[in-house]
């Protein structure tokens, strides 16, 4: 069916459009639950068969989801978003839960991809930024190198993209990594939402590394362990929908509201190709991406190197 | 009718809306030409009474359209476009038309609008970026300061975006003109097309100025004759289309293959307030905008500097 | 005699270069003192009357100098200083003293000067990023849109540098605030040291604006009440030396180490010329305006907006 | 003796300064034209056996220097430096003589070596934003992916610096030169000279690669053939002066001028240690930065790609 091909990087979204569709679902598993203060509604997906899989177009593992109102919205100042700090640990909670755990300090590589000169694609360079790393000092001055109490020695690359290097991202990763021997890579992305309204409020993180394209089959340009030889972390915020899936989006809704089949004749078989390789974003995605960038770096740090106010950590 | 409302800041596009829609279309004249070679087409808007400026929603005076498929297209390097020299001279030739010819050199501001941190609304700040200026070279050392041959005195500002500064565009420019007295204005802007056919190559210039928001009635925040009280000549090209366009298009496309009025009423109907604040652009923006901004301001400086090879001087 | 015409923005610096040279100083009053915790390092120089303005080359005024020898080093995480917070509102805090006392809220024009494409100089640039501005929300909701506890109406501008504008800055500044009537004007910008112990650890509050080149005399392109006619507070770093001064600075050094009073004779006599136009910098400025720009930012919006822990606010 | 610690990236001063030291020189050669114009000079020097490169500190192999007074000034517009297209297939010429001849079109991995954010040190990241990549078309369409007339299927990589990454550069390009295979490494950098006079006018074409740090001896983070497996051409253009260089170079001055011994005294013993970590550069270092940029990446172009004017094509 025609609106399976709608594109959406989350796995939160998949499963509703299946759900939608009446089709069965099995092998996946779906937890949901609202943090205490009811800022944040977490979704855990698990796609735990090759089954399940294929139904929802997206490689087995766990995909947590956080939808976070005031992700993007100004905060203290405006640099950062509403409740940065406890967003910020929560981010890091989930995400301790997908990362090694049986060495510490273990070794984590993080890969900012996308495009830094488009602002809607800048999210992984941006937080590459507000990094902090390490390696080089523990490879200069051993244990002393590394901040106390750090759970990781950090190393970063913003590998650009293939437009601008002629190479697959995952061919410059893999390289790196086989050189610099990290116990763990974390990819930081923007990502595609099927529905706007998911745009710069919703975090996924999964430990199923990230594929470019169909999702699965292709596994050329994958950055997953199996490409890697090491476990890899995605952290990734929808900032873009597709230009098709809007339009696909609106006849949904205008069936819905006029119920009229022929919109739905319309989604599956009306050819928008003029709309192939346009996206849709947020009119001030700047200062989107500057407070949402923050606050995964933060996350990041907080994970890494610890920091933070007292009370979050004794949440942990 | 709601479709009126769909946004385009390109004369052309209303002009062939209204067309479309059967109304008469008087006080608006239209003249249309290829240029020699073929690469080029010509739209001449001129809107000569009130009436034709209430029905095009667009201000009297004249509106240029030069339509060049290559114009983003990868060039002999990938920072310029197609034919780019070619292009830039079109453009220039267009221009020349519409600026002062009673005093040479005459003094020019030129204004880089937009956000020069969101990729498809820095054209502006990116043809900015490109800009020779002599102001300060001729307030040092008189007409000596002056590249020989020049035809004007070029001075240029990016004033920024009211997120950011917190004051309206045209109040910094008004400052800025009444302070530093320029013969002209020319302001470079990134518009919004309705079809997203005439992004990335259809080049607007227009004696009209710019206005923000409706286009006629709300003159507090124009840029233009009348608040600037010198002449304003606008340059822009379309970078994006409004979200809720993309829909609309997709809805008229969609009444013309399946024949169905129905598409029509949701057009006119359908509320798309999610898609407020939303638009649409090309995935490889940035190298779109390098492109055209270096084209851009090569017209520009051809105008007002000089240079260029010597057969298309001899055009002119 | 010739070492006076190396270059220093600070008033400190100055003064030190007159006490050196057993001249009389009249007309000039110093305070220090140490802050409580002794991070920083406070100096008051009031120059009261024409012959200390024509003494130390400064206009008459206050000069605040901190000294936090902290202010670049990383703090708890590698985007901001170390203390960050504290320095803050210090900076706040001094600066509250020399900002207008009879209304509130007043409306308040911040300047970034410099260029924000040489990092060295990008100071101005940077700290206009992380601003919070509300004066178009004023305009347009009124008292409702300035946020709560505000003392200010905050605008901002980042001019840009002669040589891209053809215009004086104090042109462009001038306009603006003519055409929007700010009470006070805040300037923001990179200064030149004269010795490199001074470099990115010492920040100079002044209300005597900026007087680009001389200082004293050439009143053309001065950025200051006089010119703008309304006050003007001036916020700087020092992240740069000019060449000629660090050759100066060595001379004086090998004097002292080897008691020839040809290094003193060399440092008078000889021409530097080849280093016209060259500065002195650190290898790592980007992380270091980086952390000063974060920390100036918090400064003015805990000055303007409010805002930052509690027990701060308690102390001022 | 201490002088020969100043740090010279250039194999020309190296030589010079031995000269001036009148040591004997064996197992260098050099041979030095003018080229037809009169507008470059070229220098070659050969290192030719390990007593040389002991004594240059320098690796065995060949440096050539080509001398453009004009390169960094104003062209034909704001962009581009004098005669740009000139050096630039100057500069093709001598590139060409130092690349694989055995196979064509060959595989060439560009790496853009220093900090992006520090402006003298961006000339790497900067000629990489102008490069046209092709490798990746290859990749998908084999020999139809490549522009006609190419003499090499190109990449291109941005690695950033250790402070940012956590990793020694050597360590990311050796990396993603395993993974990709590439026939030839071209590195560009920003280098240090000795002397001012050399800076943003000399261009040095190496085929020794890069060698941080000591020159001879260190060969962890070299960027050069042993450690990579595949040859390595260096093209670099002098940007900054370490500010005890200038220091010192001063004291020749004074040296020559008063003819006192004790100058010679003084550089030679001198501690400079507050000036460690700093460095001198010019103050239009962004217009510098962006035309030189512009021309070296004209030239890669030119000798991967092809393009450019008729007339130079016939000379090479």
């Amino acid at each position: 069916m025609a609106y399976f091909q709608a594109r959406t990087d989350l796995a939160l979204e998949a499963r509703e459009y299946v759900e939608d569709s009446n089709q069965e679902l099995r092998g996946v598993e779906v937890e949901e639950y609202e943090d205490e203060e009811g800022k944040m509604h977490v979704t855990k997906v698990k796609i735990t068969t090759q089954n399940g899989a294929k139904i929802l177009g997206k490689p087995k593992g766990t995909y947590v989801t956080l939808e976070v109102p005031g992700l993007c919205e100004c905060g203290e100042n405006s640099d950062v978003g509403e409740d940065h700090e406890e967003v910020a640990w929560e981010i890091s909670k989930q995400l301790t839960q997908l990362l090694p755990k049986d060495k510490e300090p273990y070794q984590v590589l993080v890969v900012g991809l996308g495009n830094r000169d488009v602002t809607a694609d800048a999210l992984g360079p941006a937080v590459a930024e507000h990094l902090s790393v390490s390696r080089h000092m523990v490879q200069e001055y051993g244990a002393l190198g590394l901040p106390k109490e750090s759970h990781a020695i950090t190393s970063c690359i913003v590998p650009g993209v293939m437009a601008k290097t002629g190479m697959e991202t995952a061919e410059i990763v893999k390289g790196i990594v086989k050189e610099t021997n990290p116990d763990v890579v974390v990819v930081v992305d923007a990502l595609a939402a099927r529905s706007s309204k998911r745009l710069n409020r919703t975090i996924q993180i999964s430990n199923t590394g990230i594929h470019p394209g169909s999702g699965v089959g292709n596994h050329r340009n994958a950055i997953d362990e199996e490409t890697l030889g090491v476990p890899v972390v995605a952290v990734g915020v929808p900032t873009v929908v597709d230009a098709a899936s809007i339009v696909m989006d609106a006849l949904e809704k205008m069936h819905k509201e006029l119920q009229e089949t022929v919109f739905l004749q319309a989604r599956d078989s009306v050819v928008l190709s003029q709309l192939h390789n346009m996206y849709v974003t947020a009119k001030d995605i700047d200062s989107t991406i500057k407070r949402i960038s923050f606050t995964l770096a933060e996350a990041l740090n907080f994970t890494f190197v610890g920091g933070g106010k007292k009370e979050h950590k004794e949440k942990m």
